[in-house]
């Protein structure tokens, strides 16, 4: 006899059992009928790319967690997002498309990170990024931000929070203060959050001194909603153009979120927010679930100036959001989200047939299905005991019996399998 | 400046553009719809496997056609089908799963298959599977068949032909005719279709002699719907138990195919259908579209009795079909098909703003909304006529226009976009 391989999949990969499954699915229906109802447009793109496409901007950290390969002369790569595909995409069908090209997009990206808790190396992104030919209304970062507000809000989820802000504050702060080597600061603010404070508040002053390093410390730690965050930044006095060119834009996004229906309490301006990808230009933002910060941002994203920069000369500037779902699935499992979850799905009537009734049953069936029921009928000669506990382990919520009886009568008998109750209808009328 | 590289995706990848990509994720609705409707569990699994559990079985073309690649100290394959992971994950989760377990899946698999016309490296599967446990009654062959034809009605497809044979007929035949060099012609019937049919007997004559040549040849284009053709068949009086065994299995799938609700015009037995692949041990079925039989077979699937058996040692009979989606998708573009598709998705309403209305805007996307329509506001600062040359190319369906004198009355101009018809509605109570 042929040797077993054990059934298993590859660590760093998520997959679901049915219940679950469900869930997700029903997740990602939510979020993909918000995107929609909104007049985005579906996009797909493939998963094998070109090397030198993906490849065309990375660098550090992204170019060592890419799954490249070769197949003949070939060289390919996995997508690690979707925004990369996107700037190919739009530089590709230029022509083709009508901007500002709103576009959605879900699913499967790769990244080979270190294995741990809540990081995967497949995982979905739900993306929303809005692109424009030449320019792009500062109204659309409020726009996006606005949309995944609504996504969280139709899947039942309240306890998160935007974290706002835009890159040219921070860089205009750095020219005003005659700071040159900007990347060594933005990479330490980048990691404040998981760092020790005092040691964060030593490695500034190493960088830029120490009357710098407080000025740098107190701003960075200004946080608000609402339009008096600016105003208050407004009475620093700093005269600097990208600084309030910034300030300026963000106190445009904060005033569209509130006309786009997202509430005070849903996000707040936190200037060490910076995103390491060197795309962004503007707006930037994460989302964290208030109370299970620890678990990272679930939710992120920001302007950039000219998207497809590497395939072509048109200027693209857009703005981006990403729901990393595989992540935010895990997170929503820690903390029970998931099993609370009120799943609407499911079947709704199993017919269990008893004797020679199955062209009767499919009778039954089709009346289920023109009310638009899901039903199924269980074509196992089995017992019926073996029977009804099918049903109950798949969890439908009613069965209905029809035995020789019932095909005579007319009448089938339906019990719901969560009350308990049953009931006798007439859902056919007999034709002898 | 530096270099551009071309935007481009390899070959055989199919990429759409919005129009073709909003038909395409309709259809996938719709199929999906179908199968929810009939109680099957969603299922999703890594694209990326261990390549020892995706080869367990495979060899010849598939093997060659498989995306391996190393990582570390990994060997790992793309996925190459939906049934090879299903294997595993009931083999895995045996216990966890409840029996018949009844599933579908829809993703993208891979092959590196020569580049040619509607053959794609990447394309999607849209399967249905229902595995026993120990045993699975033959009725659920006939329901993945009677599943697939719901789904084509969903989409509008009419013109298709389910062909239907059981691989025990032809192999009980062999028996009966003392033939044991199976594998001979059951390579060459396989290939009947796409042979001049003088080559093909001769090379049949070749392998079994002149007089079982004659007799093969008849039979295997014996071709019928309904219970007459078992009658004809029933008539031939062969003695031997795997030809009436699965004859008998025929006979209740065409039996079970009517209580199903699939018509006789809508399939054909057909006993020179094979399939390849050679875990098929009863029902093997193709699908081709009547005036386009050229283009191949566009679902396809069958019985096996042992599906997990790489994995596992319970036995797992089961009963499989496959959408090849991607495929399908070309031919239909081919046809015009896609062509005339009538979308009812798209944008239902574009408002556009004249004016410092931005805020009133919202609150008349907030009524459509309400009201189940999907909505946007359009951002931009642009003169009106380029706004209405926005709506015009994206196609939506209506425009409404908001300028001051429509916040101060509360009244809306709604202009239907296609029939070019214009009214005014009062669609916000003013406050003020």
């Amino acid at each position: 006899m042929k040797n077993k391989i054990r059934p298993s999949i590859l660590p760093g990969f998520m997959e679901l059992l049915p219940r679950e499954q469900r869930i997700f699915n029903d997740i990602v229906r939510k979020i993909t009928n918000v995107y929609e109802k909104n007049g985005l447009i579906p996009m797909d793109t493939p998963i094998i790319e070109k090397q030198e496409i993906l490849m065309a901007k990375s660098g550090g950290e992204t170019e060592k967690q890419v799954y490249n390969f070769k197949r003949g002369d070939n060289n390919l790569a996995l997508r690690f997002d979707l925004t990369v595909p996107l700037a190919r995409y739009v530089a590709q069908y230029f022509n083709d498309l009508t901007f500002p090209f709103k576009r959605y997009q879900i699913g499967k990206v790769y990244r080979g990170e270190r294995n741990q808790r809540g990081r995967y190396r497949e995982f979905y992104q739900c993306d929303v990024d809005i692109i424009g030919n030449g320019k792009l209304d500062i109204r659309n970062d409020a726009f996006v931000i606005s949309i995944v507000s609504q996504a969280f809000k139709s899947i039942g989820l309240k306890e998160y929070k935007f974290q706002i802000n835009n890159r040219k504050i921070l860089l205009g702060l750095f020219q005003e203060l005659e700071i040159t080597d900007n990347g060594s600061i933005i990479t330490l603010i980048d990691k404040y959050d998981k760092m020790d404070k005092k040691e964060f508040y030593k490695d500034l002053e190493g960088v830029v001194g120490d009357s710098k390093a407080k000025f740098i410390n107190d701003f960075i730690n200004i946080k608000g909603t609402g339009v008096g965050i600016i105003d208050n930044i407004k009475k620093l006095n700093i005269s600097n153009d990208t600084f309030n060119n910034g300030l300026k834009e963000l106190e445009e996004v904060i005033k569209c979120l509130k006309i786009f229906g997202v509430c005070e309490n849903e996000y707040l301006v936190d200037f060490k927010i910076i995103r390491g990808l060197d795309y962004y230009t503007g707006t930037v933002f994460e989302t964290i679930l208030i109370g299970n910060e620890n678990f990272g941002s679930i939710c992120s994203g920001g302007r950039y100036d000219n998207l497809a920069q590497n395939y072509t000369d048109n200027i693209m500037p857009g703005i981006g959001i990403s729901i990393g779902l595989t992540r935010l699935f895990y997170v929503l499992k820690e903390i029970g989200f998931v099993d609370n979850y009120n799943l609407e799905e499911g079947l709704e009537y199993l017919i269990l047939p008893i004797g020679e009734t199955l062209e009767y049953c499919f009778k039954v069936k089709e009346y289920f299905k023109k009310l638009g029921f899901s039903v199924d009928v269980y074509l196992e000669e089995d017992k019926f005991k073996k029977k009804l506990n099918y049903a109950n382990k798949i969890g439908v919520k009613n069965v209905v019996i029809v035995g020789e009886d019932e095909v005579k009568s007319g009448n089938v008998l339906i019990k719901n399998m969560f009350t308990g109750s049953q009931i006798i209808k007439k859902v056919i009328e007999n034709d002898f």
